[in-house]
């Protein structure tokens, strides 16, 4: 018997819907903290903190809080699936008006296509706390490697990653970011990531996809005051290269008064581990703002003359990198005089990463 | 009698708090309808509208709802006050994962120096939609030309320009912003501004500043879809170019259905004013998710042919540009693989200003 046309249109409806049904039905979830994490300094109580309590139980408050911000952490994995999707938690929904959602509470997917890191896609929190978010699909199965960065200026908590029920997932056998090289930055928000417009877009995270090394994140928003218990903390972080570009947080006379012993205590405990000290963004704000200009100026001028001394005293594997060469003369690399964008973030990369090379190469 | 210590002291922080007070309550407030619009296509009803709610009768509805964003409109005055401050009201909290507050919400200003337009700092939104904001303070009271983007990404009313009572405001005697020469900038959520980091860096703006010709920002988010109303309307807009940016929005289809007739019919009624034809952004996301990639391929296709067919009918003054030249080719110039940060933006302004300036010239 010919089935009808009416009935015939409706079974096709319907393996439609089935189909469609089907394949959200068939997404398995993984705890990505069994995956490859990288960008963090240590092993640490809750996986997506960047500092150990134990560790930070001597840092100011701001900064101890700011440790449990997951900026710079990245998880790495391999998977055959067509689609990805990501199930997370946040501690608080967060506004910050110089910030996406998708930068401070969101995720930033990458995929390492012929030797290099290649943006794929973002998890975008919606508002409220638990995420459940498609990140791509449609994808051609065959195998990749990911690395998925988390929020950076939010903590985040039981992280489960999607994938197809007939697909696999597991940790990289060859990691796209080699873990036996290291960059450890210790910074403001600048550092942190502000503004960049997604996790992967803060320049720590620029400078570990264009080395291949693992670079961390250590930057503090608004509190990176070179207090005496974080030189004692950055010196137990074992690092190739340390990056200080925490000049924006401290005033001038901090950093007359904290800068000499901060980088000695540094060099004291890692002799040989080239030291590169970042002059403050000018604050583009404060080319109308006389006051911001002004004290700008002053800690520019405090941290040169604490390198120059060092130096004089014979201070070995220190670097300097001077203001203007940062972001560019246009005056377009922030969104608010001091944040940088992802122009700036670009540039910033631009200009750090020549020194952290020629630095690696020509420690003595 | 000599004053007492304890006394002159008391009098001292007495004369310290009355002149913080004093600074707090000198701050006059003008109306920002009062000075110089820019970035305007016609009058309209409500001054911080893009169209006219008579001109916009016939739209879809969703184009109707953004006409009321203020998008790429700005506002020009001179004044010699050493601080700027701001109050102004949004219809609604506007939540977006791809945008800052300050972009879709916020206000950017921007100072003329030297003949050339250089940032100053933003208005930055609180939570809510009453809004009233320090913008910039200590500068040296001479008199300067500003120009105040406002929100990208929401409507505004009631727009205060705070000086100090002292200080002078008024309309610019020689705007920076030459309005007898005019860019007319239709499409999608890309003109629109998403996601720059701020007012500012939307790509008309970028135009606007680097030709200080007016340029009107038409950009319609998600909507851009070439109807015959939109058509009629562009039209009767007075242009010296117009640049037709809207391939992300309608499906290929629709692009070989309406793209002729929107062209020719533009042609016909403003015969000499040259257009620019955009084709859509490459979704990066499209690199990895197959569905999406062919899309954007077919939407290319599609305009590409309807170019290639009125080249070929003797239609004159029409100009092409490529999307593999708009954006780079690091895959980093989005925030989600098809909005455009300022990197993007940045990169999208280098590549369209060239043929705009060409179009301009070469027409016939």
């Amino acid at each position: 018997m010919k089935t009808p046309l009416p009935k015939l249109l409706l079974s096709v409806s319907l393996l439609m819907v089935l189909q469609l049904s089907f394949s959200q039905d068939t997404i398995r979830y993984v705890d990505a903290g069994t995956l490859l994490m990288t960008g963090k300094a240590k092993n640490t109580d809750s996986i997506y903190w960047r500092v150990d309590s134990v560790d930070a139980i001597g840092f100011p408050p701001n900064v101890k809080r700011l440790t449990k911000h997951s900026a710079g952490i990245a998880v790495l994995f391999e998977a055959n699936s067509s689609v990805i999707r990501a199930k997370w938690k946040l501690p608080a929904e967060v506004y910050m008006h110089n910030m996406t959602p998708i930068a401070h509470s969101g995720l930033d997917l990458y995929c390492l296509k012929d030797g290099k890191w290649q943006f794929v896609s973002t998890g975008k929190p919606a508002k409220g706390t638990e995420q459940d978010q498609l990140i791509v699909q449609n994808m051609d199965g065959s195998r990749k490697q990911f690395m998925m960065y988390l929020p950076l200026y939010n903590g985040i908590g039981d992280v489960q990653i999607g994938v197809h029920t007939n697909a696999t997932i597991n940790k990289p056998a060859q990691p796209g970011i080699n873990k036996s090289k290291r960059i450890v930055v210790y910074g403001s928000s600048v550092v942190q990531g502000a503004s960049a417009s997604r996790p992967g877009m803060a320049y720590p995270a620029i400078l570990q996809r264009r080395t291949g090394y693992d670079v961390i994140n250590l930057g503090f928003s608004g509190s990176a005051k070179m207090e005496p218990e974080l030189a004692t903390y950055l010196a137990t972080v074992q690092a190739d290269c340390y990056v200080l570009d925490c000049i924006p947080n401290p005033s001038p006379e901090q950093i007359r008064d904290r800068s000499q012993y901060f980088i000695k205590y540094i060099r004291e405990h890692q002799p040989n581990t080239p030291i590169v000290l970042v002059e403050t963004v000018f604050r583009q704000n404060g080319l109308f703002d006389q006051q911001i200009g002004e004290n700008t100026r002053r800690q520019n001028e405090e941290i040169k003359k604490a390198y120059e001394k060092l130096k004089q005293e014979g201070v070995k594997n220190l670097f300097y990198i001077e203001s203007e060469k940062l972001i560019g003369d246009d005056h377009e690399a922030t969104i608010d005089g001091i944040h940088l964008t992802d122009v700036g973030f670009m540039r910033i990369a631009d200009a750090i990463l020549p020194v952290i090379k020629k630095a690696m190469n020509e420690k003595k």
